[in-house]
């Protein structure tokens, strides 16, 4: 399954030209977003950490844990994003467990990616 | 809200003395556990990287996205600690939103601190 499915038909939703800035690293914000259509690049700093695909989230941590952005958002190629807020995001995890299971997955994979990154 | 709570009257519970390895890095698991009572560590190679209180969560990560153990777990003190297998999870985070909430908040958590652990 895959999650444009869950949100093709979102209302929420937000278009970007390639290279517009979606969220900046240590700004607040309080939605996630899911990958509709094109490419997302995650920035620290100078440094490119990940390319989002389309299927896949962007933007969650501040979501499920309200605190300063960890990163900046950029689109790489022009893009639609579905925006997630607060409450839709609760709807969704309580309605569709897949979803839970589907952002956790995700979390795990890069705390692996990181784990690995940092052995010697 | 506490995850005991959810977890007290838990019939798959194991307790190990202190000392005790409750899953070795590198190992096969699909378990994790709710810590009832006592503290385990998690320990990378020689490098305790976490510890773990009563009324949190250890051994998720092969339980979310099952590979090999990334950590070592160490019972710190006599601890008790229900056995959450992959049945057990999904019906959990299916009946129980704060559930998986909190599983990511804990996963949120980690990828904050490895983010600024390795920030210059």
């Amino acid at each position: 399954m895959d999650l444009r499915d869950l949100f093709k038909s979102a209302e929420n939703t937000e278009e970007f030209q390639a290279g517009a800035t979606i969220f900046e690293e240590k700004s607040t914000g309080s939605v996630m977003y899911v990958v509709l259509d094109g490419e997302v690049e995650v920035r620290r700093g100078a440094r490119v950490i990940e390319v989002i695909e389309s299927g896949n989230i962007v933007g969650e941590m501040a979501l499920i844990d309200p605190q300063f952005r960890s990163a900046t958002a950029v689109a790489k190629s022009d893009c639609r994003l579905a925006i997630v807020d607060e409450k839709r995001f609760l709807f969704m995890v309580q309605q569709t467990p897949f979803f839970a299971l589907h952002v956790m997955r995700i979390l795990v994979n890069r705390l692996r990616r990181m784990t690995a990154s940092q052995m010697d």
